[in-house]
């Protein structure tokens, strides 16, 4: 293994390890427990859970591995803040958005070879990667394991 | 730029980039502020801090780059739980430890070379690092960016 199918690989470890560590948690927590907010006047669990999948989504798109699986999360996760819309769905649902994304996610994550991380993201022109080359596929699954993260340690505190 | 070398650089680059984010929410909290807890019976936000900056520290060990600064943080701030030590440093000093520490750290992280990174790092045997070439010193950066990413989610919760 060469130093950059190794760098390929602890990213990836990365990511998953993010994704495992967050679903233990999930799954330690009632779904009355993910409809309050993480503290005081904060973020509901379930306006995070819905953000999370929301934000993933959008890195099937960035990826260039399809289209998006819930693109209706935009709107309420992303676009509005907690409790702006009204109509969300609910958190059994929610769960089960989570669940079939990581399923989906993973399987295409694993079909990319070590060059395909290393081409540019679907938000990045030609000309700017040429020469701007670290904004390719592999730097949104760095940066999206550290949004995971951050996200991963306000829901733990629902426990 | 070859892969290994915007590989080095995408996972530093998400390090400093971390450090700085924390940085600029740890200067928008007073010390008062930091001294309460981040959610109701949860971590204070001076717990978090000290934290931090032990865990760095071992980082700097790891790395094989010296000695750590703050030695004496180990005990309340990793081998105990919040409030388990009655006399630790106050705020204003760890935040000087804080920005000392960033300032010694970065300037040791910006003498490796690309090579440097994938040497295998302090904890791991030779014979380990044989089998397993992804133990080095560029996965701990990875593993502490997460970790530093999970506590900052919820230090700003103290905005």
């Amino acid at each position: 293994m060469n130093t950059t199918e190794t760098s390929v690989k602890m990213v990836l470890d990365r990511w998953f390890g993010s994704i495992k560590n967050c679903n233990s948690i999930l799954e330690s927590l009632t779904d009355e427990q993910l409809e309050k907010e993480i503290a005081p006047n904060k973020n509901r669990g379930i306006y995070l859970l819905g953000h999370l999948v929301a934000v993933h989504d959008d890195l099937i798109k960035l990826l260039d591995l399809g289209d998006k699986l819930f693109p209706e999360l935009f709107e309420p996760f992303i676009k509005s803040p907690d409790r702006a819309v009204a109509e969300i769905p609910t958190v059994t649902a929610l769960r089960g958005f989570w669940s079939k994304q990581n399923e989906v996610l993973s399987a295409k994550i694993n079909c990319l070879s070590v060059e395909d991380w290393f081409q540019k993201h679907t938000a990045v022109s030609a000309e700017d990667f040429a020469k701007e080359p670290h904004r390719n596929k592999l730097n949104i699954i760095i940066t999206r394991t550290s949004h995971l993260q951050y996200h991963t340690g306000q829901i733990v505190l629902l426990k």
